[in-house]
Protein backbone atom coordinates (compact mmCIF):
# COMPACT_ATOMS: atom_id res chain seq x y z
CA UNK A 1 0.00 0.00 0.00
CA UNK A 2 1.28 3.77 -0.54
CA UNK A 3 0.65 7.00 1.36
CA UNK A 4 -2.64 8.39 -0.70
CA UNK A 5 -3.58 12.14 -0.60
CA UNK A 6 -7.81 13.32 1.17
CA UNK A 7 -8.78 11.77 -2.42
CA UNK A 8 -7.57 8.80 -1.88
CA UNK A 9 -5.14 9.34 -5.02
CA UNK A 10 -1.44 8.41 -4.11
CA UNK A 11 0.62 10.85 -2.87
CA UNK A 12 3.65 12.52 -5.68
CA UNK A 13 6.57 12.50 -3.37
CA UNK A 14 7.52 16.05 -4.85
CA UNK A 15 4.34 17.32 -3.20
CA UNK A 16 4.51 15.49 -0.09
CA UNK A 17 8.06 17.48 -0.09
CA UNK A 18 6.70 20.79 -1.22
CA UNK A 19 3.80 20.66 1.12
CA UNK A 20 6.02 20.05 4.30
CA UNK A 21 8.09 22.68 3.17
CA UNK A 22 5.42 25.28 3.00
CA UNK A 23 3.68 24.54 6.10
CA UNK A 24 6.81 24.29 8.38
CA UNK A 25 7.61 27.51 6.31
CA UNK A 26 3.96 28.89 7.26
CA UNK A 27 4.23 27.73 10.72
CA UNK A 28 6.76 30.18 10.95
CA UNK A 29 5.08 33.13 12.65
CA UNK A 30 6.74 35.68 10.65
CA UNK A 31 5.75 34.52 6.65
CA UNK A 32 1.93 34.06 8.56
CA UNK A 33 2.27 37.51 9.52
CA UNK A 34 3.50 38.87 6.37
CA UNK A 35 0.98 36.92 4.40
CA UNK A 36 -2.00 38.74 6.75
CA UNK A 37 -0.69 42.08 6.84
CA UNK A 38 0.14 42.40 2.90
CA UNK A 39 -3.43 40.85 2.22
CA UNK A 40 -5.20 43.31 4.06
CA UNK A 41 -3.07 46.66 3.16
CA UNK A 42 -1.80 46.04 -0.61
CA UNK A 43 1.64 47.05 -1.37
CA UNK A 44 3.81 48.42 0.94
CA UNK A 45 7.07 49.58 1.56
CA UNK A 46 9.99 47.71 3.45
CA UNK A 47 9.76 50.16 6.30
CA UNK A 48 5.80 50.25 6.82
CA UNK A 49 5.79 46.88 6.48
CA UNK A 50 8.16 46.76 9.45
CA UNK A 51 6.30 48.60 11.26
CA UNK A 52 3.23 46.60 11.36
CA UNK A 53 4.72 43.45 12.54
CA UNK A 54 6.21 44.45 15.91
CA UNK A 55 8.57 42.55 17.70
CA UNK A 56 10.31 41.25 14.34
CA UNK A 57 14.47 42.65 13.26
CA UNK A 58 15.25 44.45 10.37
CA UNK A 59 17.27 40.84 9.82
CA UNK A 60 14.56 38.72 10.09
CA UNK A 61 11.86 40.84 7.94
CA UNK A 62 14.50 40.42 5.01
CA UNK A 63 15.03 37.00 5.29
CA UNK A 64 11.57 36.25 5.57
CA UNK A 65 10.69 38.78 2.50
CA UNK A 66 13.48 36.95 0.34
CA UNK A 67 12.45 33.36 1.54
CA UNK A 68 8.61 34.58 -0.31
CA UNK A 69 10.33 36.11 -3.03
CA UNK A 70 11.81 33.54 -3.77
CA UNK A 71 8.85 31.25 -4.21
CA UNK A 72 6.85 33.34 -5.97
CA UNK A 73 4.65 34.44 -2.96
CA UNK A 74 5.76 38.35 -3.48
CA UNK A 75 6.83 40.71 -5.77
CA UNK A 76 9.97 43.44 -4.55
CA UNK A 77 9.20 46.48 -6.48
CA UNK A 78 12.56 48.51 -6.63
CA UNK A 79 11.61 52.13 -7.63
CA UNK A 80 14.69 53.87 -9.15
CA UNK A 81 14.15 57.64 -6.73
CA UNK A 82 16.53 58.95 -4.00
CA UNK A 83 17.05 57.47 -1.80
CA UNK A 84 15.78 54.29 -3.19
CA UNK A 85 12.22 52.63 -2.44
CA UNK A 86 11.59 48.91 -2.07
CA UNK A 87 7.52 47.99 -2.08
CA UNK A 88 6.33 44.73 -1.68
CA UNK A 89 3.05 42.93 -2.73
CA UNK A 90 1.61 39.75 -2.73
CA UNK A 91 1.29 37.76 -6.03
CA UNK A 92 -1.83 35.69 -6.88
CA UNK A 93 0.20 32.79 -5.70
CA UNK A 94 0.64 34.40 -2.51
CA UNK A 95 -2.67 35.42 -1.78
CA UNK A 96 -4.14 31.68 -2.48
CA UNK A 97 -1.82 30.49 0.36
CA UNK A 98 -2.96 32.99 2.56
CA UNK A 99 -6.74 32.14 1.54
CA UNK A 100 -5.42 28.47 1.79
CA UNK A 101 -4.32 28.87 5.84
CA UNK A 102 -6.91 31.50 7.04
CA UNK A 103 -8.77 28.03 7.07
CA UNK A 104 -6.18 26.60 9.68
CA UNK A 105 -6.47 29.88 11.89
CA UNK A 106 -9.84 30.01 11.90
CA UNK A 107 -10.21 26.29 13.04
CA UNK A 108 -7.72 26.95 15.87
CA UNK A 109 -9.27 30.10 16.85
CA UNK A 110 -12.45 28.48 16.92
CA UNK A 111 -11.35 25.22 18.78
CA UNK A 112 -8.60 26.68 21.21
CA UNK A 113 -10.66 25.81 24.45
CA UNK A 114 -11.47 22.49 23.05
CA UNK A 115 -8.17 21.77 22.37
CA UNK A 116 -7.08 23.60 25.78
CA UNK A 117 -9.72 21.16 27.77
CA UNK A 118 -8.89 17.72 26.17
CA UNK A 119 -5.19 18.88 26.63
CA UNK A 120 -6.01 19.27 30.60
CA UNK A 121 -8.11 16.32 30.50
CA UNK A 122 -5.54 14.13 29.03
CA UNK A 123 -2.33 15.30 31.51
CA UNK A 124 -4.65 15.12 34.03
CA UNK A 125 -5.44 10.80 33.76
CA UNK A 126 -4.50 8.68 36.63
CA UNK B 1 0.09 48.51 16.74
CA UNK B 2 -0.81 45.25 17.20
CA UNK B 3 -0.45 42.11 14.46
CA UNK B 4 -3.83 41.29 13.59
CA UNK B 5 -5.72 38.32 12.29
CA UNK B 6 -7.25 37.78 8.74
CA UNK B 7 -10.18 40.17 9.27
CA UNK B 8 -8.26 42.57 10.94
CA UNK B 9 -9.23 42.02 14.68
CA UNK B 10 -6.17 41.77 17.08
CA UNK B 11 -4.53 38.87 17.51
CA UNK B 12 -5.00 36.76 20.65
CA UNK B 13 -1.58 35.70 21.64
CA UNK B 14 -3.13 31.98 22.80
CA UNK B 15 -4.95 31.56 19.38
CA UNK B 16 -0.98 32.46 17.79
CA UNK B 17 0.84 30.15 20.08
CA UNK B 18 -1.46 27.61 19.43
CA UNK B 19 -1.86 28.02 15.53
CA UNK B 20 2.08 27.65 15.45
CA UNK B 21 2.13 24.57 17.43
CA UNK B 22 -0.83 23.13 15.49
CA UNK B 23 0.75 23.99 12.52
CA UNK B 24 4.27 22.75 13.23
CA UNK B 25 2.54 19.47 14.35
CA UNK B 26 0.62 18.83 11.16
CA UNK B 27 3.88 19.83 9.18
CA UNK B 28 5.07 16.14 10.33
CA UNK B 29 3.86 14.30 7.80
CA UNK B 30 3.16 11.31 10.21
CA UNK B 31 0.16 13.48 11.54
CA UNK B 32 -1.18 14.62 8.27
CA UNK B 33 -0.95 11.38 6.72
CA UNK B 34 -2.92 9.47 10.04
CA UNK B 35 -5.15 12.45 9.39
CA UNK B 36 -5.99 11.56 5.95
CA UNK B 37 -5.75 7.73 6.09
CA UNK B 38 -8.29 7.57 9.74
CA UNK B 39 -10.26 10.67 7.63
CA UNK B 40 -10.91 8.32 4.63
CA UNK B 41 -11.07 4.59 6.35
CA UNK B 42 -13.20 5.80 9.78
CA UNK B 43 -12.09 3.23 12.86
CA UNK B 44 -8.76 1.15 12.52
CA UNK B 45 -7.34 -0.89 14.34
CA UNK B 46 -3.17 0.36 15.11
CA UNK B 47 -1.97 -2.72 13.24
CA UNK B 48 -4.19 -2.20 10.01
CA UNK B 49 -3.71 1.66 10.73
CA UNK B 50 0.28 1.37 10.27
CA UNK B 51 -0.19 -0.99 6.88
CA UNK B 52 -1.99 2.31 5.59
CA UNK B 53 1.32 4.35 6.09
CA UNK B 54 4.69 3.29 4.86
CA UNK B 55 7.46 3.64 6.31
CA UNK B 56 6.51 4.39 9.94
CA UNK B 57 7.80 2.80 12.84
CA UNK B 58 5.64 1.58 15.44
CA UNK B 59 7.64 4.18 17.72
CA UNK B 60 6.47 6.89 15.49
CA UNK B 61 3.43 5.95 15.42
CA UNK B 62 2.36 5.08 18.90
CA UNK B 63 3.56 8.74 19.39
CA UNK B 64 1.97 10.45 16.91
CA UNK B 65 -1.45 8.91 17.79
CA UNK B 66 -0.46 9.71 21.45
CA UNK B 67 -0.05 13.58 20.27
CA UNK B 68 -3.00 13.32 18.28
CA UNK B 69 -5.10 11.45 21.45
CA UNK B 70 -3.79 14.11 23.77
CA UNK B 71 -4.98 17.14 21.45
CA UNK B 72 -9.03 15.35 21.18
CA UNK B 73 -8.19 14.51 17.58
CA UNK B 74 -8.84 11.15 17.94
CA UNK B 75 -10.73 8.74 20.31
CA UNK B 76 -8.61 5.55 21.64
CA UNK B 77 -10.99 2.66 22.66
CA UNK B 78 -9.96 -0.23 23.84
CA UNK B 79 -11.96 -3.57 23.32
CA UNK B 80 -11.92 -6.16 26.11
CA UNK B 81 -10.55 -9.08 24.22
CA UNK B 82 -7.78 -11.30 24.54
CA UNK B 83 -5.33 -10.23 23.11
CA UNK B 84 -6.59 -6.84 23.75
CA UNK B 85 -7.78 -4.87 20.54
CA UNK B 86 -6.86 -0.81 20.38
CA UNK B 87 -9.53 1.16 17.32
CA UNK B 88 -8.48 4.93 16.93
CA UNK B 89 -11.19 7.49 15.19
CA UNK B 90 -10.76 10.93 14.43
CA UNK B 91 -13.35 13.13 16.47
CA UNK B 92 -15.37 15.81 15.08
CA UNK B 93 -12.12 18.16 15.62
CA UNK B 94 -9.53 16.26 13.84
CA UNK B 95 -12.53 15.91 11.11
CA UNK B 96 -12.35 19.72 10.97
CA UNK B 97 -8.84 20.02 11.53
CA UNK B 98 -8.75 17.72 8.46
CA UNK B 99 -10.80 19.62 6.47
CA UNK B 100 -9.18 23.23 7.15
CA UNK B 101 -5.40 21.32 6.47
CA UNK B 102 -6.74 19.47 2.88
CA UNK B 103 -7.01 23.18 1.54
CA UNK B 104 -3.40 23.87 2.38
CA UNK B 105 -2.49 20.57 0.57
CA UNK B 106 -4.66 20.97 -2.61
CA UNK B 107 -2.84 24.64 -2.89
CA UNK B 108 0.43 23.14 -3.13
CA UNK B 109 -0.52 20.46 -5.18
CA UNK B 110 -1.95 23.17 -8.13
CA UNK B 111 0.70 25.50 -7.51
CA UNK B 112 4.07 22.70 -7.01
CA UNK B 113 5.28 23.67 -10.76
CA UNK B 114 4.49 27.57 -10.21
CA UNK B 115 6.54 27.32 -7.56
CA UNK B 116 8.93 25.33 -8.48
CA UNK B 117 9.47 27.56 -12.02
CA UNK B 118 9.57 30.71 -9.34
CA UNK B 119 12.64 29.12 -7.25
CA UNK B 120 14.31 28.14 -10.30
CA UNK B 121 14.11 31.59 -11.68
CA UNK B 122 14.87 33.08 -8.45
CA UNK B 123 18.40 31.14 -7.78
CA UNK B 124 19.02 31.89 -11.47
CA UNK B 125 19.54 35.48 -11.64
CA UNK B 126 23.12 37.38 -11.73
Amino acid sequence: MTATDPQGAPIDPRVEALVNDLISRVADKWTMIVLEVLAAQGEMRFTVLGQHIPGISQKMLTQTLRAMERDGLLIRTIHPVIPPRVDYRLTDLGLGLGDAFCGVWRWAERNLTQIEAARHRFDSRP
